[in-house]
Formats: C-alpha cells, sequence, structure tokens
C-alpha cells in the first residue's frame, strides 16, 4: 500500500558524496556536495547554493575539483561539510595540490576529477554549473584490468538526504543486459 | 600512486537507476535513466538524449514519472533500458496507472515521483529536464517513524558507467554531522 508523502518530497537518492575544491581570494576552499548530476555521457552537475562562499571562487576562476570521498575520508569530508569558509579557513582541512588546470584538489582523495565550468544554469538560488572533465585521477588499486574504474573496489561514500545519513556503496548485482550471467 | 585516465572520463558513479514514464502518442512508454541529478533542494533532472522515443512524449505532455528501481524489479527495468518504444511497444512492461498528474506510473515500483518538467537544459544533444515534484508516493513499508523515507531499508539499485554493471545500495555508516555517535 503507497501513501502519498506529498508535493516536493525529492526522493531521488541515494548520492555520491564528494568535496568540490576551488580557489576563494587565492586559497583552496572545499564544500562537501551530494546534490550532483549526470549531464550527457561525460559531463557532471554539481547544485550549490549561491551564497556559498566557494562558489564565488568557481565563478571567478571557471574550474573546481569533484574529489570522491572514501570511508577514509569521509570524517575530514563531513567536517567541512559543518563550517562554511566565510567563517572559518578550511585551506589546510586536506593534503592538496593544484591539478594541472588550475583547481585545488585532495592528495587523499581516492579519485579526483578536474573540472571546467561551461554552463551555469540557475534555479531558486542555486548555481548548477554544467562542467565537463578535463583530467580524471585515480589510485592505481582501484582500476581494473581494461583500466576503467572497478567500483566494486573504490566504494564512494553515498548521502541520502531525508535520513541525513551516509550509506555504504554495497556489491555489484551483475551486468546490465546481461542480468542473466554472461 | 594516482594514475590520469584522460579527460572526458566520467566517474561520478554509482547514481540510481530509475525508470521514467511518460505518454507517447496516448501510450506509456519507459526508459531506464541512471543520468540523473538533484537541483536545488527540491527538484530533479534526467539527462536524456534528445531522439530517444520517450523524449517526445516528455516534451508533449510536459509531465512524467521517476520510478525507484528496486532488485524485485530490476528485471523488467533492465529489459526496458534494452530496446527502444520505437521498434517494439513496452506500454505493457509494467503494471501501471495514470497518476494524478497525468503521467503513467509503476505499480510495483517501490516509489514513483510523479514529476513536471519546469525547464530543458539542452547540452550536446541530450534533453536535461529539470523537474519538480507533484507527488511522491512510497510502500508504508519504507518510511520511517517520522514518515521520511528509510534508505536502509529501501535499497535503490544504483548504475555505473564504466563497468556498465548494477550495484547494491549497502548499508549506513551514520549521521551527517555526528559521526561518532549522538
Amino acid at each position: 500500500m503507497k501513501k502519498d508523502i506529498g508535493a516536493g518530497k525529492l526522493a531521488l537518492y541515494p548520492t555520491p558524496a564528494v568535496v568540490v575544491g576551488a580557489m576563494v581570494d587565492g586559497k583552496p576552499n572545499w564544500l562537501l556536495v551530494a546534490h550532483v548530476g549526470i549531464v550527457t555521457h561525460s559531463k557532471l552537475m554539481l547544485s550549490m547554493f549561491g551564497k556559498h562562499f566557494t562558489n564565488a571562487g568557481v565563478r571567478e576562476t571557471g574550474v573546481l575539483s569533484v574529489n570522491v570521498v572514501d570511508e577514509a575520508l569521509l570524517p575530514k569530508a563531513d567536517f567541512v561539510g559543518s563550517v562554511s569558509g566565510a567563517k572559518q579557513d578550511k585551506s589546510d582541512a586536506f593534503e592538496w595540490h593544484v591539478g594541472e588546470n588550475g583547481a585545488p584538489v585532495i592528495d587523499e582523495a581516492p579519485l579526483y576529477m578536474e573540472c571546467r565550468v561551461e554552463q551555469t544554469v540557475e534555479v531558486d538560488g542555486f548555481d548548477n554549473f554544467v562542467c565537463s572533465i578535463d583530467a580524471t585521477c585515480v589510485e592505481e588499486e582501484y582500476l581494473d584490468e581494461k583500466g576503467k574504474v572497478d567500483y566494486g573496489k573504490l566504494k564512494p561514500v553515498l548521502f541520502e538526504m531525508p535520513g541525513y545519513t551516509y550509506l555504504r556503496c554495497g556489491e555489484r548485482i551483475g551486468r546490465c543486459l546481461k542480468l542473466d550471467g554472461e
């Protein structure tokens, strides 16, 4: 028996929790974001409230990093989600370096993407940054024999808003279009 | 040691696999979509290649359903992802009814959202439908004592593109901002 829990009740979870990095006034700032999406087959989207400190840096530099969070990185990622860079300098929350495209990236992240803002879609005060990907760097242990990311090994931390919790990425069910075996 | 696997290598996975339902020429059609996203705190986005049969119905009617897939529903969901509605009538792939807003919804889905297209952002031939949510209906067994969706019980099937596989949603790690207990 289904219950209608109302309008505007977003239930498209869980989603990967990522740390977005951007230079703000010449220093790196970090923001935990899980309202993310995929656009086309090669771009991503980040939905970030326009007043976030990080957004100003993204708008100014046009580049950012998307750092995937695993369980080892979660305590630090959770921390940067708790306090605004406008109130507290978060530049040293992680070991980091400047990526090839100029965005700060997190050394400890199992995988990061260096991204470039292609388009910003404003909706209800949120900047929805549609980004192309200049480079994707991943710890070699998480690549399979074909050189692709193995999500059976790299288990990104997931987020869901209604309960405000983090979830583990589970095991593989099967291959698309070959569920009954290959 | 990290390896740069190149530009345009999208790695923002896994994401929830959902079945999008829309009326096309007066009949329901179904499309498996995992290139989805969250916009603001209450809207969602679906990135669907413009030539999909379903897109024509979405553009014409302005409404669609987003049906969350659990493991019981996965074989049928995987099937509708394998064949175009332009070639094969998929209207009876699921038990369904017409939702309050006119979009077809799947009876067997553990949760569905009736959505309304607010804006369409075209990127590289893809329609990125930004949708508001008219209603969210969920099987009561998946609601917690506060009436919110319990993702510890409702485990949406997840998708990842590099390995082209489905993954299980895993268990809860902890609450945001309270990782060390409440």
